[in-house]
């Protein structure tokens, strides 16, 4: 299989998994329902749940052993979309190029469908007839490495490290303390899940824990250059939200060029971590490469 | 050991574990810290906790093998408590007899706070050393169990499903449908999560669970009476609430008399339902006792 039809495939696979976690027909409450939906299905890139494939498969594991933990975190990134969007946090109208959940249905709701789909992922992470086959000590330490890299030592911590830090002159290390846990803790993980599913020797989930850091960080530098350059187009967001908001970004302390020279090595740095993986790697190699790629010729 | 002093000792438990999970000497980010610790070691009564922990000690468990998922479920209902209370739901600005969160330390780190405790709670519950002695599988169960009981299909469809029904005429099937999840669930899930973790028979499970449920609905009509009444220094929320947002109540729909007699039967009914656990379902008995009690003479 190919890389791009490995990418369809499986971006399909787990499309269907969020809409049967959710389907439509479900509806006690229907608002909740429909806000989940709405934002849970609505095209993200999901690069989360395809980093958990893609690593479960670079060791030889089975991609539906590892899907509902994709689905899980993909679930948890979208909770935090939805409540990072929130009027009283980051006040966004816009996210890929839609109205943000809180527009649409209200922020009680958003909420509360944030509050649920960041539940909800932990009850799909442990439903006994998905994990058949995995061993159950493996199951709860993915689970663990989740829940860890999505609260207050992780996601949740950078987000609020970010809050505080606004309007404030930030040096280097404090922009990486935050992006580390605001974006990288959950992308690493999600290449962490994959690994774990698939029973990777400690040698090789250091490996890919490696290519987890770099993808991470380079993503979060992506998506400061990209703010800072105002691409509305390619971000879905509006552009220079992060000036607007005095918020601390690569952009803003290394410079734009200097950001985007970064990005390009950080991706080098990952495709380096992978050598080992071979061919079944290519999927990694290929997301690695497609978020630098979202840079363009600058 | 008499039951007063059983309470007592596991309530210290219960403080002594949550205070170590969020030490007051760990300061990354700092008013994130201090917001969760504000709310999870604010003097709540412990309700759920010593469920957790008085029905795994019931049927013969120790409560050390039981404490973080009775910590995990303490901290799932706080963070519940600071975003039911945000302006955006029920806009309540006193708790417990103090400023809520939000007027505290301000919304935005409100909602984070809210959903560190409710990830860190999984982190919590699936921590390998904490697990040490209990069948992986088994772990798996409660922490599904609790998830479960949390989110979209338990107390979050609750939440939702209440702020659904403000302002419109419902019916006790409504009002039921609303406080099983709301409040019910979680109640139950912890009596459920102790004596799973206990390795109850299932027999011995299905009673417990009765229990859980009578007392689930129990709590929330004592606490819609006491709503109803005004009772401000009972609850430590502003009184009248539920009439002022016009939440479906048992008070509303059935009428205050009415209510405190089922209250009564609730608790009858589950003290039935621990007839075969002899002694060591004293703690048990006294919760379900202790939860009518606050209605006083009437």
């Amino acid at each position: 299989m190919d890389v791009q039809t490995w990418l369809e495939n499986r971006r399909r696979m787990v499309e269907e998994a969020l809409d049967r976690y959710f389907p439509a027909d479900r509806h006690q409450p229907a608002t909740l329902h429909r806000a989940i939906r709405y934002s849970l299905l609505s095209g993200g890139k999901r690069i989360r749940p395809l980093l958990t494939l893609a690593a479960a498969e670079a060791v030889g594991g089975r991609p539906t052993a590892a899907l509902p933990f994709a689905c899980a975190i993909e679930m948890i990134h979208t909770y935090s979309l939805i409540h990072d969007d929130l009027p009283a946090m980051d006040d966004d109208r816009l996210r890929r190029g839609q109205p943000t959940n809180h527009v649409v249905f209200g922020e009680a709701t958003a909420i509360l469908a944030g509050d649920a789909l960041l539940t909800d992922a932990f009850r799909i992470a442990t439903e006994a007839p998905a994990l058949k086959g995995i061993d159950p000590k493996r199951a709860l330490r993915v689970v663990h490495t989740i829940a860890e890299a999505a609260g207050a030592f992780g996601m949740v911590g950078g987000q609020a490290a970010d809050m505080e830090s606004e309007g404030q002159v930030v040096d280097l290390a404090r922009v990486d303390f935050i992006h580390v846990r605001k974006t990288g803790a959950l992308l690493l993980a999600a290449v962490r899940a994959g690994a774990l599913v698939a029973e990777a020797t400690p040698s090789a989930l250091r490996n890919l824990s490696r290519y987890g850091e770099f993808i991470g960080l380079g993503f979060q530098i992506v998506d400061d250059v990209l703010d800072a350059e105002g691409a509305t187009e390619k971000t879905g967001k509006e552009g220079g939200g992060d000036a607007r908001n005095q918020k601390a970004t690569y952009a803003s302390v290394l410079g734009v060029p200097a950001a985007r020279q970064r990005a390009l090595e950080l991706r080098d740095d990952a495709l380096a971590a992978l050598e080992r993986f071979g061919k079944r790697a290519e999927p990694l190699r290929e997301i690695a490469r497609a978020i630098v790629a979202r840079l363009g010729r600058g």
